[in-house]
């Protein structure tokens, strides 16, 4: 790859098992002798975190959409300068946990007015797009079973229910739709060895 | 003003006693039976605080001009949201220690790139203007010999030296002419007095 590296990024709904699925595409690639980093959003990077912190932490409607936007947006162009960027260019693969395209699906469902928000700061302020975005696509009704049996803290994310889950996964849907190019999307409903090795094959495929 | 407020920011180089004066407006526009806020920038408001905290706190290098910008910007959507607009909504008069101009101002002296981006953020994100901006104009010899005195913390615009600041008196007076019916410029190399009489003068006849 010549000192150019891959950008991978992992998006689904909740519970999709997409953060085990991209865990386990580091370990594989890693064992297969790629120089691979694991990375996540928001955060990343030591100041993305604490922006992380800053709009995940204390009481959810502290923060309006358009300020949280431009925080994560903050977050993001950190997380790209300091890790992303640096990683890319020393040829490493580098996979995220979530990316642009969580920001675009989530502030998107808040309504069309601040979608174009989220467009335009990406064009001006980030400007990158992933090499490849694996959909871990999932029936929203087992999503949210698994999400809820986890339990884990920054439950902003998580406390959505049933029919939101449903918009967010008919917005990822559309967002692969939209570019085809980049997107591979599996089906994250299957046992988590057989997503695991469908992942592992395409991207592969690609690498090579 | 029948529920709609004044809203008036000051501007100046570091140690042209912007502060103090936006203070004694403040003070006069009150004893002449005034509704008034006074606040600053960055900060102003809880949320926006704490973004003042994490930008200006820590090492000067943590954040690049760019996340720095996100961050400012952030911040100034949580100030204008939370404090300003139903302030000026209340029919108050807001006044503000540093607004949108100090940003055009500093973050334009790294380049017309990084200036473009502000532009752009205060287009789509902030989207208002004070209907009057004070620019306490003085000589930067006589304003960073006030502002060494000083010596407070957050030391981050306090450090630059005499060329810098020049620099900035240029920019401030560049803004000005480019918004002449927005800005009124006075000379703040004169007694504390005399300043804080003439802005008085000039504002209350424009309330009236």
């Amino acid at each position: 790859m010549s000192g150019k590296g891959v950008f991978i990024s992992f998006e689904g709904i909740d519970g999709s098992g997409k953060s085990t699925q991209a865990r386990r595409l580091t370990n594989t690639l890693h064992d297969a002798g790629f120089d691979v980093v694991l990375t996540r959003e928001p955060g990343g990077s030591a100041g993305a975190e604490e922006i992380r912190k800053l709009v995940l932490e204390g009481d959810p409607d502290r923060w309006s959409a358009e300020t949280e936007l431009l925080l994560f947006t903050a977050a993001r162009r950190d997380h790209l300068e300091r890790l992303i960027l640096p990683a890319l260019k020393a040829g490493k693969v580098v996979i995220c946990d979530r990316f642009a395209d969580s920001t675009r699906m989530y502030q998107g469902l808040r309504g069309a007015d601040l979608r174009e928000k989220v467009d335009l700061l990406h064009e001006v302020m980030i400007g990158h797009e992933p090499d490849i975005t694996v959909l871990v696509d999932m029936d929203p009704e087992i999503g949210l079973k698994r999400a809820l049996a986890r339990q884990g803290g920054e439950e902003r994310f998580e406390q959505f229910g049933a029919d939101l889950q449903q918009q967010m996964r008919t917005g990822f849907l559309a967002l692969a739709k939209a570019a085809p190019d980049r997107y591979v999307v599996v089906n994250g409903g299957r046992d988590e060895d057989t997503v695991a090795d469908e992942i592992a094959g395409i991207v592969s495929s690609r690498l090579r």
